[in-house]
């Protein structure tokens, strides 16, 4: 079992995310090592009792549980295979979870690398955004061994309350990308929705009282539509990440033989509108397809 | 006022949703005149007490509320606006309420001429389905004369719970094809997370436990998508009444200058599983567009 005492989690990726993440493993008792390029990237944390790492390697070799949720696939690689990376410097019997949304593929690379050097690698990608993981309430989709999930699910619990394995590497991610996909449709949806009342001289936020309690709702209908009403674009979930999630969500499909018409149109739409310089604000900007 | 002495209520359309609704009416004490091209089709409401008219000008003589809900545009036109239709034969100070989902600009129409004949026209149509009938929990969106609304009011609170003036003529239809577009889409996004889980390997029902519950959670991902996973493709509503409102829509749009790319992939996707024989199946089905 993985215990405060036999246990040093080593943490990469502190971003708005990571930095709660990394903070309530902490309040739990695990000894923390941070790595970041720059230790003044790490104060809060370190403040709070965390150990700074130079390099990814020195927390590869010091950690036994190690968690990442980094930016891109590309990232993704770099810090697991590079030359500095976990699973090139990494030692036996230490525990590898990536949080990062990223490729079912890559992360089945991972695993199989992982394995050949005697270490447990989980893909565990994650939904619930800035809030969910301050409340420690992120939902956490998991793909790994089966029989070693359990060990590494008290540490998800920590920062998470609905942890489910999908299925061996990569199962999280692909579990992601059905998330991602549900979403993406039903934005286009919303939106149009939006445009249509105020294009027919409606009032939308009564529109929204009757239309968000029956078939139609949905939980971006009632949290992103009210938004969009109120002129709010400010990134819940910025484009660029969505858009980076639907790119790999359609060359998983192309590589399935799977054609997404949905997800392909609402990755054309998004792809105009961060061509137009709208990359930073949040999904429901989508609005700003029709009006600029 | 108008109680239950001094109104008497015709009701045209006593299909599955028309004939729960006609019930609770009976059941509230309201005189109730049923128009039905042959007798026997009106046997249960006539047990309970309602009247049968062999024409629609009889109900329009004998009622001075009259309730309509019907197939398709085409039939409201006829109904109110035909040579034995309701505003043609109607009466001074009688209102008129259409539930059928129909176009916005027929509904102004009506609306117009009722005026000229001194009686007061309202689109009011619904969602909530076969059961929210049933259950008098339908969600019903008004357009009208303000000043007139509260008069009609208490009768459509027999019928509904959640009743909200949207605007005047039209925009109760305008508010539900907000509603039919904001499903529309993401009736795309749901059946394609289903079937890029199935792809993919994963359990689609795990899937489902974990993002049901987050920004991809839909009244259609809780609901319809366990049927799909289940093959229960029995319509809840049928793909050819979904397809009649996305042209509605679609149509308005067009008027309106208006371009929405999700509504119009969605109705391509749904008539082509109209064209193989689908039409009577639930929207659900759109699953089957990937899988025959």
């Amino acid at each position: 079992m993985l215990t405060t005492e036999n246990t040093s989690i080593g943490f990469i990726g502190t971003g708005v995310m990571g930095k709660s993440m990394a903070g309530h493993l902490l309040n739990a008792g695990y000894p923390v090592y941070v790595y970041t390029r720059t230790k003044e990237k790490a104060k809060e944390l370190l403040d709070k009792g965390a150990v700074w790492a130079a390099t990814t390697k020195e927390i590869a070799e010091k950690a036994n549980v190690i968690i990442t949720i980094v930016g891109y696939p590309s990232d993704v690689e770099e810090v697991y295979l590079g030359e500095e990376g976990l699973v090139t410097n990494g030692r036996e019997n230490t525990y590898l979870i990536d949080m990062t949304t990223s490729t079912p593929s890559l992360a089945e690379r991972i695993h199989q690398e992982a394995r050949k050097k005697g270490m447990f690698a989980f893909d565990a990608p994650v939904s619930g955004g800035d809030i969910g993981a301050k409340e420690a309430r992120l939902a956490i989709m998991v793909g790994g061994d089966e029989e070693i999930f359990n060990q590494i699910e008290p540490i998800l619990k920590i920062m998470g309350t609905n942890i489910i394995l999908q299925g061996k590497a990569g199962a999280g991610q692909h579990t992601k990308m059905c998330n991602q996909i549900a979403i993406a449709s039903n934005m286009i949806g919303v939106t149009e929705a939006v445009v249509y009342a105020e294009k027919a001289g409606l009032d939308p936020e009564k529109v929204l009282e009757t239309i968000t309690t029956g078939a139609a709702g949905s939980w971006s209908l009632s949290n992103l539509a009210p938004r969009v009403i109120n002129g709010d674009f400010e990134p819940g979930f910025m484009i660029k990440h969505f858009i980076k999630d639907m790119s790999i969500a359609l060359e998983e499909a192309e590589r399935m033989g799977l054609e997404l018409p949905g997800l392909s149109l609402a990755k054309s739409l998004y792809k105009q509108l961060a061509d137009e310089g709208l990359s930073d604000r949040g999904t429901q900007a989508l609005y700003k397809y029709w009006n600029q």
